[in-house]
């Protein structure tokens, strides 16, 4: 596919970049603060960088009549508001988080939490030490999709980028889910998935767990 | 119920006589290597020996008009139309894992195998280093279960009832399904649970899945 | 070797006397509530009962020249003036915790603490739902050999007899040491391998600590 | 200090080049298969390429009179043959592993493997899928470290950067030392550290092991 990145200068921009143009797919739109190489019309305009971009990043969908893959983090509603509209014509993926196994994770959560219901079970997670928010925001989503009361417990140890685990046990079994992020690279390659899934759309607003559902089914 | 036990001197055997005695239930038939003690005819068989002791079992099963449960593992397509013909008049529960979570792990990588299909995949599996046969029977289930051609490492080490565990990775995020059996007791647990499922059965072949089935209905 | 057990009714007698004849140890001596069959004279006793029995105990290892193992939990100063009156003469190993692993991890922790000194440094240990207190006793003597002030998880999920886990991280790496009781046939094992250490000694008082020491010279 | 790469437009020659130019050091030698870049003598030239690469990395050793950073896997008994008669006239540190709590743990595996020789003990290790070496030099030393024959499993699994784990158990207890590289970037730090440390020493083959025994001191 033909491909556009908004903020492509940016740490999680380069590796967007990086992991399209492995895939084969070729850039033909470059954005950053004050900068637009415009060589082709883009088939899907990949943005993860600031709030502030959006309204460029709108024009450009518009212009263009491109598809849009959104992670942007501290959307407000003003902001949702400009992509719903934009999704009536344009189809749309936005996801806080699009590591592709905690989304499966997530779903998968939601699904056998009550075949688990008579089992214990608690949550575990280490993040580097430079990390303050405890627990993480993951976690929290895990202990959501698994719909109970239960102990998260936070390690704060050197560079790890993020680990989470959930333990299930009764009198005769441990069952242990565990993630690992390798690396940043994580995002970039749940953008790819969305990307490619986004091309079979005409129109309207996704986020990542409709992704999975259509791999699912 | 009464109930018999093939291989009752073995590990498992003395496990099965254990915890079914304690649930009330009376052993009426019991046998291993050239010793067969009959004082009545058992409701239910329950054989985990070895499958040499297969032929023995089908023919008590036949004169005591026995249902049956085999957890006996290394079983080959011989073994198997056996088992086939005998479940026309005998209602049989056939399984290589005897435990719950692995049943219910084995339903959900049928769910989820499908949106991993572009992540690397390879199983581990532990077990005590008495146990002989490589890989262990659930390894092959699990394998199976996620319907691909992979690499399946067996350790043999210490005193270790049985730990699997499923890795799934792409070049940024690892997933590992990590299962243990804390105790063998877990497999004479599910083998009861087997036994009084069977009994409101006439015939046919059934696998643990059919139980976990029944139970989530 | 010929030995002796105090207490060879109870769930830890029955596993000692267990593993010592599987190892061709020969039991000469057996005593329980009201209960003493001597057939011969013990080269080692080992008692892991209630500190009641301590003077039957004392009585026995005088009477027969043998030594002692000991693994009786909640001694108080005077057991300890008993057993130290006594060491005068015979070889005794007293420990409250038995497992080799715990040991090795203990004696390995305060050798390499210094090296990590400039590593982050967590705890976390899980046991069966039914235990009480937090943090297990093994986890504070875990904390304590590491010499740092640190963080001690405790998970309390299902049946788990005990995992114990030590995690260093630096900004490139972690190291991961994890201990897991797998049954309490531990402590018999390690009771062995303290009467086979004690065997070799003449007289004195040593710790499980000791024979880890010999060990590794 | 002025260095050399030998692979310089590979995976961890790049990281080599970021890590030690972050570090104010100058690249004045560039070696790609096919190509040489020469503007300088360098001190150190660090090669973490490929067996065959030897030849030239020593000739261009003799030729500029460098010393050299040797991190290659899978070398033979020939290549060390090469090595040892270079190190005659120059320094040269080589280690199939460059992080230090690999360092560590191979230190500490030799002083304790004694203690654990009735223990059964096998080694997994879990490298990125294009990884093609099996086992990983790294594992091959943990096995002589412990000096025993036992087996390695090695998988292959998305972008992980190395995680190696020794696995000791007996009938009782299981104990796992695990080690995770958290990104390829510790090996090109371990290659600095190596490079500054050769910078004081003449001629001599050293390994990782020298390393960290002389800042221990």
């Amino acid at each position: 596919m033909k491909f556009g990145v908004v903020g492509y200068k940016g740490r999680i921009g380069k590796l967007i970049l990086d992991v399209f143009t492995t895939d084969n797919h070729v850039p033909v739109l470059l954005v950053d603060k004050d900068e637009i190489i415009e060589k082709d019309s883009p088939d899907v305009i990949v943005d993860f960088s600031t709030p502030d971009a959006l309204k460029i990043t709108k024009t450009l969908c518009e212009k263009h009549q491109s598809k849009l893959v959104i992670g942007t983090t501290a959307l407000n509603k003003e902001h949702f508001k400009l992509l719903e509209n934009l999704s009536k014509n344009f189809a749309i993926v936005q996801s806080f988080n699009f590591s592709i196994g905690i989304n499966i994770l997530l779903d998968v959560l939601e699904k056998i939490n009550n075949i688990f219901k008579d089992w214990d079970c608690e949550i575990t997670e280490i993040h580097h030490s430079k990390k303050k928010d405890k627990p993480s925001g993951t976690a929290i989503l895990l202990k959501e999709a698994i719909n109970r009361d239960l102990e998260i417990h936070s390690l704060r140890l050197g560079g790890i980028p993020g680990d989470h685990s959930i333990l299930f046990s009764n009198e005769g079994e441990l069952i242990e889910i565990k993630h690992r992020a390798i690396s940043r690279k994580v995002f970039a390659i749940g953008a790819l998935k969305a990307a490619k899934f986004i091309l079979k759309k005409q129109n309207g607003f996704f986020t990542f767990k409709d992704i999975i559902k259509e791999e699912l089914q």
